[in-house]
């Protein structure tokens, strides 16, 4: 009599449960159709509503994006097996996104890739006359893409996309490019083994929604100065009132993850808890207006408050304080809501009164002092009798069950009970399940409003979790200016800060003014901390384009285009690849993209060849990236002998880590100073690790006779 | 009128859903206890019934497991939250897990760490006098964590442990170790980016318990000759027996997931489709029986695999073909299986009949055409007449619900039916549940025996998929010996041997015997295959030591203790470590570590720090590992000076990946040669990852300057 129909289908890319999320990333299920060219892209975030498109220039583009989205699904449109699609080569997409854990690959019907099938289809679902509004006019393949994605969800894994309501841009040009390498490199995103990722050290957001927006502006850092000055106009606004702030950041923790469990409205599939949720996130949204600052900025954000006393007030009356998991149980609903309801509700419990009552009164008509009334899931209520008294049954019971030791019987005043309560109950259930779909019903119809009150939260969160930062550990606004420069005065490394355990971070400076000062050739010994203060630079210069204040006194930032970076060594021998090959293959993309706006960090670039030809490459990539690509560059390096190229040429400096030699051992001082320095102190490193001592001091001998060698080229090596 | 109860809780080292579960992996959940030198361990995988304990020396033994078992959950004694634990340090805990995604910490009652506590508790369980036949009579550690992870299951989440029917040994005297550097660099169990892993290369096993098997084997090889060559000869008779093994490898892909199937039995949770894949499982035991060869080795397996027919047959007699997922809606039993529930069926279908019937009679009856039975889940069945005829309705229809267009009436007679059509599909829903608890009770009667059938199987994939491997892919079966020694003839490296597209693999032998020949220096330049070939002669040792034949026309393997590499750069920054400092404590381990037993796989040790500080690191540590520990080690380096070494001690050769140059350019050979090289073509390399002309035409003139200083150090460096 029921039947059943696939309600929907679950991917990776469409899982809803939020359980089974992280709350603070995105889920996003990716469409990607190339032609010759170009790629279009559409993304979507189920859980979210979050819907995006766009195209990408080529391969490189979509590989950087990828990196961003971290999309768990991905939608190709199908191919012949034994043909190769032109742009997107399968392969080399796996082992792009092996890197982390990998998205499924869905192939999807091809025709749902075309334009006129997408128009169509957006058109009607959008109900507007033209896709221009959502800047899919002039890009085919994007809008390819979006129609597919749109297809795919709703055809094929019967997703309901009514909480979708526009769809944003994938953009490009206006982003500060992070790629690949960097975002790894750099830790940005995640960590790559233990210690935290930067976005968890600068992570203060208290919403997951908070969290997720703050996700996106790391991976997405503008290139526009109004607008990056906007968002640190929202931050300034926060840390200067300390008190509206901490108000704000006790009321948000109680704000649940507004946008997936409007999603669950939409979807028709949110619980009796979810909108208990709901309804608690609701609550405190004229409060956190009340805390906005009257200036403009906060405008939009005040008009997306918009208090919902209303619907809280409904909701507060109708439904019970502690709510169960499923809506098909009954037990929702507050007694005084529904008279109805009310009314089968009595009914059940007076028909249980009734057989309190008939228990005892059989009891003592028949004399069966043990007769019992029991309840039976297939034989309902049944009156037990002991074996023993079985003789003094009266006749009219009609026995039902046999036990060990007793009997069960039945009459039909009994059964006739066990109808009106059963059917109660039934039906109660049912009222009830009609009354919280209405309830829910009510949400839905207000889904846009209460997107937008979402969207609005997310906003105040992250302006006032990176302006809890900023108080924490004592970031300054770093002016932006237009022209490439680097200007930092005691700058820290913002991640590694965190990590010192009371410790002081020794903080250093930075000048690269683009024009007389260009390339920083660094040398110092083995950890004096090199690497971290090239890290330091490019993560400042990342804080300075999402928005943020920085870790330093004063710091003045110009636009960039890129950060580049060429650090440490990743193997990749299963895919045949040398360690010498991977270093060689991401110095030659930094040649041959960096800009006068681009900023390198390189890291001990030929260390993976023999000495002579390692010098030689870096020397030659040193001078090619200052005379030529003129970008801002940092090189650190072993080879002492590079000094020399930064001696011959105004643009470049040689700066050292400072390290101060007491009694033979090196103390590094964790200080940034003009020259360069030519000891690496490599032996007192591998004593640091635990390298036995008899190693150490054979070394040691070793050493002093290369170097007696070096001195006099007669005296034959080692023995 | 329903009492619910928490019947079980699910944590990640509790999960039991095959669904959410790597078939061929399994699921851990550890439990773990300090003393001050010694660490007692319980591991169990619900899904399977295995349980092991165990205790081990020390915080490095704990790594290693910890790499080999990878538990989803790990279970220690709560603690007062400032106190620090002796000897586990969680901090340093999670950052040792942090390598792959981190198992949950959970802190559990001290007390229920306890001897006493864990044996009465055991005891019990086993229903034995003492636990000394589990090996835990002299281990009070491991039998502390053994009890509470035992309470921990049982009372805590309320899981049921009655398939756990034993406590296997977490050994560790009689494996050899690979510990977690090792298996990371040589990509045991997961690769570290894109490409296949150790483990997936090998893997042809086809049922998920020979997966997991197979990766136990992996993680785990033996040191134990005897139980290496009984393995060995388990493979070759499968190797031997195309035919037979053919027919095998047929069958089972039809073999499900025994053993996580039986524990669903054992929790009493599987469910119908569950109970079908059993019967479909175990079908096909004899004549897998038949297939195996006479020879006595098989003796065991042949046992376990005692046809289960009768069983077969019952469940193929009760059950329909398309089984439904829950066993909670009916539909699952065939017709004639049992005549109560084909009664009860008779009566929902008469019921219905009479409906029908019923539905044409008033129609006729009344002289109302257009009269309706319809069903609603609130009033049930009712009879709709359209608003039109209303004025025709007979004076004894009870209204009972008013829609837009039609009214609906109900009947005694209509109510009284309703009350046994659902009555009885009711009751034949409850029977049918009853029957089937009954049918899974038999299952899990049978249960230890259905165990045993599921571990044989076990065996039986994994050997004969090695056995395919070896016949796939031309292995040989290498000669095992006492004494520590690795001879390769043609060896191959059995990853990137199959990752080659076509192309062939160029082989390579080995000599190493501990006595003439104990120390390999491997030079040659960038891409020539240096990291392949000491990678290859690791693979080939351990997949001599799990019993598996390897990819070299000929081999002898002697027993080794341990496996050591030091291989690539890890970074550690966010920890605070450098990379030079990573490198010199791995090295400064394998230095304190390593035997006579042991093989040495050394990669550019040296490479982070100044020239002449790696290269006397460099040689004293090549010095030591030949003169001291006299362990086999292939060292690879960059430092042609290394060669002046081995050219002063008969133990030691040099070898080199031989490149001969063509017009200039050079053609790496592949091949290992006796002698050392002294370029290294980093130049060359550079210009194949694309590395722009000019850079590489300036470089070259850099680095012909430096070799004119080389020769006459009066001429002064480049400009």
């Amino acid at each position: 009599l029921v039947r059943r129909e696939i309600t929907r289908i679950i991917t990776p890319g469409s899982l809803l449960d939020p359980g089974s999320l992280r709350s603070k990333e995105n889920n996003f299920c990716l469409a990607l159709v190339a032609s010759r060219h170009r790629i279009g892209v559409a993304a979507a975030d189920l859980g979210t509503g979050e819907f995006r498109a766009g195209e990408l220039g080529g391969e490189e583009e979509l590989v950087n994006l990828l990196c961003r989205l971290r999309p768990s699904e991905i939608l190709l449109p199908e191919e012949a097996s034994d043909a190769r699609p032109a742009s997107i080569r399968i392969g080399r997409l796996e082992e792009l996104l092996g890197r982390w854990g990998k998205p499924v690959l869905t192939r999807h019907k091809k025709w749902a890739f075309t334009p006129e099938h997408a128009s169509a289809l957006l058109l009607a679902h959008f109900r507007t006359k033209s896709l221009a509004g959502f800047g899919l006019a002039g890009a085919p393949l994007a809008l390819s893409a979006a129609g597919a994605l749109f297809h795919y969800l709703r055809e094929e894994l019967h997703q309901d996309l009514s909480h979708v309501r526009e769809i944003a841009a994938i953009c490009r040009e206006e982003l500060l490019i992070l790629d690949a390498v960097a975002q790894r490199t750099l830790e940005l995103l995640s960590a790559s083994s233990r210690g935290k990722s930067f976005l968890e050290a600068i992570d203060r957001t208290l919403t997951p929604g908070g969290g997720r927006l703050l996700r996106q502006w790391v991976a997405e850092p503008l290139r526009d100065p109004e607008k990056i000055r906007a968002r640190q106009d929202a931050v300034a606004d926060w840390a200067e009132r300390d008190r509206s702030r901490r108000s704000l950041r006790e009321i948000l923790p109680g704000i649940r993850d507004l946008e997936r469990l409007l999603a669950r409205v939409a979807q028709g599939s949110a619980s009796p808890r979810e909108i208990g949720a709901i309804k608690d996130s609701l609550k405190p949204l004229a409060k956190i207006r009340e805390l906005l600052s009257p200036s403009g900025q906060w405008a939009e954000c005040r008009s997306g408050l918009e208090p919902q006393d209303d619907l809280v007030a409904e909701i507060e009356r109708a439904l019970v304080a502690d709510l169960p998991l499923s809506c098909r149980e009954g037990g929702l609903f507050q007694a005084g809501f529904d008279p109805g309801l009310d009314a089968l509700r009595e009914a059940a419990e007076s028909g249980k009164r009734w057989l309190l009552e008939f228990e005892r009164s059989e009891r003592e008509r028949t004399g069966l002092r043990s007769l019992k009334l029991r309840y039976h899931p297939v034989f309902g209520y049944l009156l037990e009798v002991p074996r023993g008294q079985l003789a003094q049954v009266p006749p009219e019971y009609v026995r039902r069950q046999t036990l060990a030791n007793a009997e069960r019987f039945t009459r039909p005043e009994l059964q006739e009970m066990e109808r009106k309560i059963l059917g109660a109950e039934g039906r109660a259930r049912e009222l009830e399940l009609e009354l919280f779909r209405a309830l829910r019903q009510k949400l839905c119809d207000r889904l846009p409003t209460l997107q937008k009150a979402a969207r609005a939260i997310n906003e105040i969160d992250v302006a006032a979790a990176l302006a809890e930062l900023a108080r924490e550990r004592g970031y300054t606004r770093p002016q932006i200016v237009e022209e490439p420069r680097i200007e930092i005065v005691d700058g820290r490394h913002p991640v590694v800060e965190q990590a010192l355990d009371g410790e002081r971070f020794v903080p250093n400076d930075t000048y690269l003014d683009g024009r007389q000062a260009r390339l920083i050739i660094l040398t110092g010994p083995n950890m004096a901390g090199k690497s971290t203060y090239l890290r330091q630079i490019a993560l400042i210069a990342l804080l300075a384009h999402i928005g943020s204040f920085v870790p330093a006194s004063r710091a003045r930032i110009g636009i960039l285009d890129r950060i580049f970076t060429r650090i440490g060594a990743s193997d990749d021998l299963a895919g045949g690849q040398s360690t010498f090959l991977v270093e060689m293959q991401e110095t030659a993309n930094l040649l041959r993209h960096s800009t006068e706006r681009s900023l390198v960090i390189l890291d001990e670039v030929g260390r993976g060849t023999s000495t002579f030809d390692g010098l030689s490459i870096a020397w030659a990539v040193a001078e090619e990236l200052c005379d030529r690509n003129r970008c801002l560059t940092l090189f650190a390096t072993h080879y002492h002998e590079l000094a020399a190229l930064a001696e011959s040429r105004p643009e470049a400096r040689n700066l050292s880590l400072a390290v101060r030699e007491i009694n033979g051992e090196a103390v590094y001082l964790r200080k940034v100073v003009e020259g360069a320095i030519d000891k690496s102190y490599g032996l007192q490193v591998a004593r640091l690790a635990g390298l036995p001592e008899r190693t150490i001091q054979r070394a040691a001998e070793v050493l002093s006779g290369m170097e007696a060698e070096e001195e006099d080229p007669q005296s034959k090596a080692v023995q």
